[in-house]
């Protein structure tokens, strides 16, 4: 019988999906390391060593906004309001006119961006700029209706957790801040990267009155509808692998039927179980796969310098004893990218934390983004996305189907270069080539304006963190690049202001 | 005492505003010359005479699409569907990858536009296009819940009735008929007047992907949030009558304090009403005056030839014998541009017309048009749009406030040119600068492809009504300039087609 599993490497929306969706794969673009497995591959990026002790606590102000509900309804509910929580930051602003540098929150709470989001901190003196962070409706301080429990539980009042209104709710909080500080003819660069880097590119498109330009860092709007071949992100995952060491790769393909030879014997779970160390009894070798398949998508999205988790995972792999099994080996892979410990948790991130339970909404509603991979076109066993199956499944979880058009009805990304080659201006697509999500990422200049920034070696979100003294010179290049574009959109407007 | 009175002169949405807005003034874009007063001078432009019966009859087909009534929602009520009629005409489509050019309708049934509107029926055998003509939600057989009185009889359902919505339902409207008749690669032109003409702006501006274009004739989008002066419209009005005859001008702007000075008098009401042989006693002067106003701003408004309504006003006001007194002379105007009548109902247009209930909702919460006058500053006496207590009698009204920010900040406005000057492409906005509403329109170009074609001696929507022979060269030439531009447009779609 062929192996089936889910693919639920992204860390995130597992615990539910897990019940729900075993049978169809999603990925969710993570831009949060921190919120990763893989946070131990950016220890380094710690913003206390990176910055300024005070840069993070004394000059980042947090302040609300008494936010709208629902911007597109005129009932009764829709004027609610909830408080929408916003850290700003005057250190290096210029004052009138000079720029406002807003990084538009995604999946997560706002706080957790301020430690990882390097791009406004590190550009702020250069830009003279205001900074200002805002946070995602339904995550962190800024959820409507009491907790996150209570806001999610009911059919109701999560149905107001959508992108469309995160984004009106930036255009709202960015007009407030320019009436705020009598900053009405300040250009504004709204930042996002990963779900915030799409969200950061529609929002330019969608309100150019309010933003100048948008840097969206690995951002994959086109990931939805079948316009980038469902195999996409794990074709990058296995590329990535296979350039790392070809035979760290060859051992991973092989790996998956020598798992289900495994647990078809007697007791094979319990086999698996110990040979895996895992830190619970394995309830199906699905969720061994799935644990792998996370650990190896994880490495590959953040294959970030200078310790590059590809390279540590197959060094694990490739360096075992000559003796060693496949499975040893594999095992070994996992101890070395996940540092020696007394057991592995492969069920460790399926807990319901706010952002596996909010993204599991978005990309059940809305953010549907048809990952998957065919026979023998990855490194993993065939598991092709079923669309059908998914909006089931949603529907089953959470009493209505996702609306899995929505978002090239609302955004585009069909024919994008016929579309933006006359139309809209002033958007960086920043991305890695290693990054899987760079499969669904913007990689050619639409126009003189619109323009893709990528580089080869990059991982995932690599340009908007914090840098760090050890960055390659590829990607302190990228970074320039962006600024230097970013500055020509600033002087056009300036001068265009005076006219 | 100062007169004060309401300048309810648009027809459409009194019944209502009578009641609650007396002290505000507001008045409405229309763009449906048959549904006002003055489709007497409009007749000349029944289809039936321009337009071959088969025209309208036989090649047009009624089709509906079942129509998501929430768009930024997946709460479960959300999910309501409503059917959403839209008219088809195939008759001069040259097949896939031909153009399609859409009408987007606007605060009245489609199957008024069908008759009234003529750019799509005239040109689509240039264009080889296919002719699309959809229908505003909540007007005409498009109205979800029921009746239009239960839609709109409850707080609830009413809230969905606003442009956001509307538009994404064009949006899914348009992508299903480019599946339905395989048109994928047909370039798209959207075309509205008056409030629809707004839509099709923002329609280019918020789906670029689905529309290439826009033909928006007489749009004020920038009739809000104070962008424009309150008085732009009546200055307007003002000045065509004033160019008409400085006489006639003279003898309006002298006429209110001589009703305010009869209305004084004992029994002045039945003078009045007598001097104006009103079908039913008037209940006060502030009636007759926004009969007046309604009959000047109409005449202004549809100023269109051969007939010039406004010069037929003036006509009567100048040509009556010598000895006739203001209100005399006031009275020979109304006459002569209402034609002899037994007696004239000053209160004719405030029936609960559908178009009358829906766009007192739609101005009463989104499409806020701040309306007014100074002192001396118009023909008319003062009456300045009070936005205090335009809230509040909305909000005693309706239950909920209207939000009057919310069209610039969805669709921007402020400072056009500088934030489309470089984004977006291939909108015209043309307008007739006799026109009041032209006053809040977009005239001078903003890119190369934004473009404002403007003429002199235009009215409202003029250049997208039924063509007729007596049509003036600066008409033809203005319709011409238009199909030259959108003739561009289409050449260059397909130029990138083939890259």
């Amino acid at each position: 019988m062929e192996a089936r599993f889910s693919f639920q490497f992204c860390h995130l929306l597992l615990l539910l999906l897990q019940s729900t969706l075993s049978n169809s794969v999603l990925a969710i673009p993570h831009k949060i390391p921190r919120l990763t497995p893989h946070r131990e591959t950016l220890t380094r990026r710690d913003p206390n060593k990176n910055l300024s002790a005070s840069a993070i606590s004394d000059d980042f102000i947090t302040l609300f906004y008494t936010q709208t509900i629902d911007h597109f309804n005129y009932g009764p509910q829709s004027y609610a309001t909830f408080q929408q929580r916003y850290v700003i930051n005057f250190k290096y602003w210029g004052g009138s006119n000079s720029p406002i540098f807003a990084y538009l929150g995604a999946e997560e709470q706002i706080d957790f961006d301020l430690q990882s989001i390097g791009f406004l901190s590190a550009n702020a003196r250069h830009f003279k700029a205001l900074q200002v962070y805002i946070e995602h409706r339904y995550y962190g301080e800024s959820i409507p209706f009491g907790t996150m429990e209570q806001a999610m539980n009911d059919m109701n009042t999560r149905g107001y957790f959508n992108s469309a209104q995160a984004i009106a709710d930036y255009a709202q909080v960015l007009i407030h801040i320019k009436e705020k500080f009598s900053a009405q003819n300040s250009p504004i660069i709204v930042v996002g990267g990963s779900y915030g880097g799409m969200l950061a590119s529609w929002f330019r498109l969608k309100y150019p009155h309010i933003a100048l330009g948008a840097l969206a860092s690995s951002a994959p709007i086109l990931y939805f509808d079948n316009i980038t071949p469902q195999n996409g992100y794990y074709s990058i995952v296995t590329k990535v692998f296979k350039e790392a060491s070809e035979s760290c790769y060859e051992t991973i393909r092989r790996s998956w039927s020598e798992i289900d030879k495994v647990a078809a014997q007697h007791k094979g779970l319990s086999i698996l179980s110990k040979k895996f160390k895992t830190c619970a009894h394995l309830n199906s070798s699905a969720e061994l796969k799935d644990y792998l398949v996370d650990v190896y998508a994880g490495a590959a999205q953040y294959n970030a310098p200078p310790d590059y988790p590809v390279t540590v995972v197959c060094r694990g792999i490739d360096g075992a004893p000559n003796e060693t099994d496949i499975l040893g080996r594999i095992f070994a892979g996992v101890v070395a990218y996940n540092k020696k410990s007394s057991c592995y948790e492969t069920n460790g991130y399926k807990y319901p934390t706010e952002t596996n339970v909010g993204w599991k909404w978005q990309t059940c509603s809305e953010m549907v983004m048809p990952l998957g991979t065919g026979i023998n076109d990855t490194m993993f066993p065939p598991s092709p996305f079923n669309l059908d199956q998914f909006i089931k499944d949603c529907k089953s979880t959470y009493g209505v189907p996702p609306r899995p058009h929505w978002v090239t009805t609302n955004y585009g990304g069909h024919d994008i270069k016929l579309i933006l080659r006359r139309f809209g201006s002033n958007i960086i697509f920043s991305n890695g080539l290693r990054d899987p999500y760079s499969s669904g990422g913007v990689l050619e200049d639409i126009s003189q304006s619109i323009i893709a920034v990528s580089t080869v070696n990059g991982s995932h979100c690599l340009d908007v963190l914090v840098p760090d003294q050890s960055d390659p010179s590829w990607l302190i290049e990228q970074r320039n690049k962006e600024i230097e574009i970013i500055d020509g959109w600033i002087a056009k407007y300036y001068a265009d202001l005076l006219i």
